[in-house]
């Protein structure tokens, strides 16, 4: 018995219209307490609208259609009205009290998707698609989660878990003719689709740091000595005036952020506070936040400034290449007009102008170089925390299954390791889910999905 | 053939949903050239519901219900698809894309509710009144504007018009025959109208006010001399701390605004910078903005220290209550807590500790009251200028034919008199209108409505 509930769809805000949508058993009847038209809507047919008023009691809230999906056709599964109403402050408000005055109670956060997954109308990657599709910062990462949630990759796991179940099934049929000496399935094949499945784990894995960029944007710091340029490439970059430009070394007070769009990926600007070189070297570790903003950025430009010198940034350089591998960093030879004659450049390095726009343009290029790199192999699922580690985990079991397999450790420790791998993989769709796993993935969601 | 267009129709941001309006003659062709679902979207029936996947070109774009709405039972009136997709900032947008690629173009504010207008779906006040429901800032306002929808008050019109004209009608018919000097109709049947109709666009016209609290919300103007104790008033009654109060005179510079919500309807609090006395006694010429401020206000609070004397700001009460003839001022005698023996409150004083919070929901009962007495008239219809001067006007066209009947002026001028009162009558509609009435009052509009 699904309990009635009701939540606003669409976000708060002047507009045309606003969506108010209910789920439930019984939210015919109930929006039927509200809705006056043609025909009542616990009588009508599933995908089909209806034209009416709606009341509060006897007062007349607004002139609205309510769309009408019949269990199971529909995103939750249950009964379903979609109540489209005129927008503003008020007036979806006054729908929903109404409502909830009738029976329904308010929805939580992605209440509506729970119950899709629950009723098996989605499974847990495409739950996930859809809170990303919502959330996405960049058209890649919509993109990607679109064909997420049209089930490819669930299609591939179902795929894989059939191969290993396969094996399993044969494995363990091999036992109850064990004093036959029978082999009903080569071990070749047992072992393929084992190695097949750990690269197809291993490679997905390895895109959990693309699918970051497309989710949450491309970091790019920019860091250097005080009065190296920083400021001006900033703003260079943006081609717009935002951070204080001044002479006076240290003028950056802990960081600025802007975004552009590359790519179609939000490309995240970081103008860190200068660093220092002090009697420890660099004092970077003093700057704890210039560090962790350099630590999450996918590229780390260093700004030297060539008038004093094209290696006075060298040893700064070195440092942050140590210190953070798995950044691009490049050295960017700032005031390249100041200079007469400046060297050839290094592989590692460019020359610019930030103040006159010279050799910016360079930057842009390998900014877009790097996302495109970086994300090419984001193909069918936006890769997150939870399905890194469970990918991790099933490509571990996968491993010991195939060294039990080829110790010839017996059938029942092999097919054993092979069922974890499987329950693993499973976990990644929904086959089997926690409490607080559900719960951590639909904190993410809004009110009225 | 009406052009196809297309906008969103809900709110940007994260959310469940999104919907997408498109409307024009061939936009379920259109639609088709993106959806793949189980049929043609051209060949459904009206008000039905369609899910399937929306693409640009090759591209998938999501997975979406589009509802149809075939001409003339459509808002517009014309072929309307609404396409319904996930929400966040990028899928709404691509489906938008997709659709003008294949012909639509982005509608321009209000171009929905324009065309509902055209092809007689809407009258002009029903057009008015979608605007105020959607901008409303008040419940009541909102109601009101339903039942200006609801077409109560564009029944009423077309009651005095039907009237008025049955007079013309019968006045020109009596021309026909005025040799014969029959009288088709008795002179008080007329006048009788006459009177009705003057007397519905005076009432009306004398709601324009009450009709700006419900729309603009309820002005309330805090004045007094420096400390006096304004700034406190105002955190007492916005029940948290917002001005800056301190014991130095004029803190409050310029001017600040918080509102509440009393009666459902938005009360814009506004504490004004201390007025001074000088020799021209009160320098309010000088600060203009304060005038301005107070002269908007429907209720202005003086606010006297008592600790200065109960009579120290009469000048100032009665300067404001002659300067500004339409609002309501009240003297607030503050800071009754430092004075031993309190007088006895005259018909125009309550007396208040702001800073103990003691007397303050006095002031709460007399701002419900004035809404009360300011909004109890506005029934089937929030007046906006346009209405306020056409009702104006018709009512002078109605005396001027009035006075003609009396003045036995002859047939022709009574009629053609009231012809104009008709006429004018009918431009509240839309009866007749001008483009730069149409413009102007879809200025008001979003896009998407």
């Amino acid at each position: 018995m699904a309990e009635p509930i009701v939540a606003l769809s669409t976000p708060p805000g002047i507009s045309g219209l606003a969506v108010v949508r209910t789920s439930g058993d019984k939210v015919f009847e109930i929006v039927d307490k509200c809705f006056r038209g043609k025909v009542k809507i616990s009588q009508t047919k599933t995908h089909t609208i209806h034209y009416g008023e709606f009341y509060n009691g006897a007062k007349l809230l607004d002139y609205v259609t309510v769309s009408v999906f019949r269990a199971p056709n529909s995103y939750t599964g249950e009964n379903v009205a979609e109540i489209s109403c005129h927008g503003g402050f008020f007036v979806a408000e006054a729908i929903i009290d109404a409502l909830i005055q009738c029976g329904c109670r308010l929805a939580e956060p992605g209440e509506f998707t729970k119950r899709a997954f629950l009723n098996g109308k989605l499974d847990l990657t495409q739950v996930e698609a859809v809170a990303d599709i919502i959330h996405s910062s960049s058209v890649q990462g919509y993109q990607t989660a679109v064909r997420q949630l049209a089930g490819e990759f669930s299609r591939k796991i179902a795929d894989f878990k059939k191969k290993l179940l396969d094996s399993v099934g044969l494995l363990e049929l091999e036992l109850d003719f064990a004093d036959d000496g029978f082999e009903f399935i080569d071990r070749s094949i047992i072992l393929n689709s084992i190695d097949e499945t750990i690269a197809f784990c291993e490679d997905l894995a390895a895109s959990y740091h693309s699918s970051e960029i497309l989710r949450s944007g491309f970091f790019v710091g920019i860091a250097g000595f005080p009065n190296s340029g920083k400021s001006t490439l900033f703003n260079s970059l943006l081609k717009r005036k935002r951070a204080i430009v001044s002479d006076i070394p240290g003028t950056t007070r802990d960081y600025i952020e802007e975004s552009i769009f590359i790519s179609g990926v939000p490309v995240r600007l970081i103008d860190t506070a200068g660093l220092r070189e002090t009697e420890d070297f660099i004092e970077i570790e003093g700057i704890k936040m210039v560090d962790s903003l350099l630590a999450q950025s996918n590229l780390v430009l260093v700004i030297n400034d060539l008038t004093c010198g094209q290696s006075h940034s060298d040893s700064l350089f070195n440092e942050l290449v140590e210190r953070y591998p798995e950044s691009k960093i490049l050295l960017v030879q700032n005031k390249k007009d100041l200079v007469d004659s400046p060297q050839q450049p290094r592989n590692f390095e460019i020359y610019i102008s930030a103040k006159y726009n010279q050799g910016v343009e360079k930057i842009y290029e390998i900014i877009r170089d790097e996302i495109y790199k970086g994300t090419q192999h984001v193909k069918d699922i936006l890769l997150n925390q939870r399905h890194y580690l469970l990918l991790k985990l099933s490509g571990e079991q996968l491993k010991k299954a195939k060294e039990s397999l080829l110790n010839n450790l017996g059938n029942e420790l092999v097919s054993a390791d092979l069922r974890e791998a499987v329950k693993t993989l499973g976990k990644l769709v929904g086959d089997t889910f926690s409490q607080d796993v559900l719960n951590n993935i639909f904190s993410r969601f809004c009110i009225g999905k």
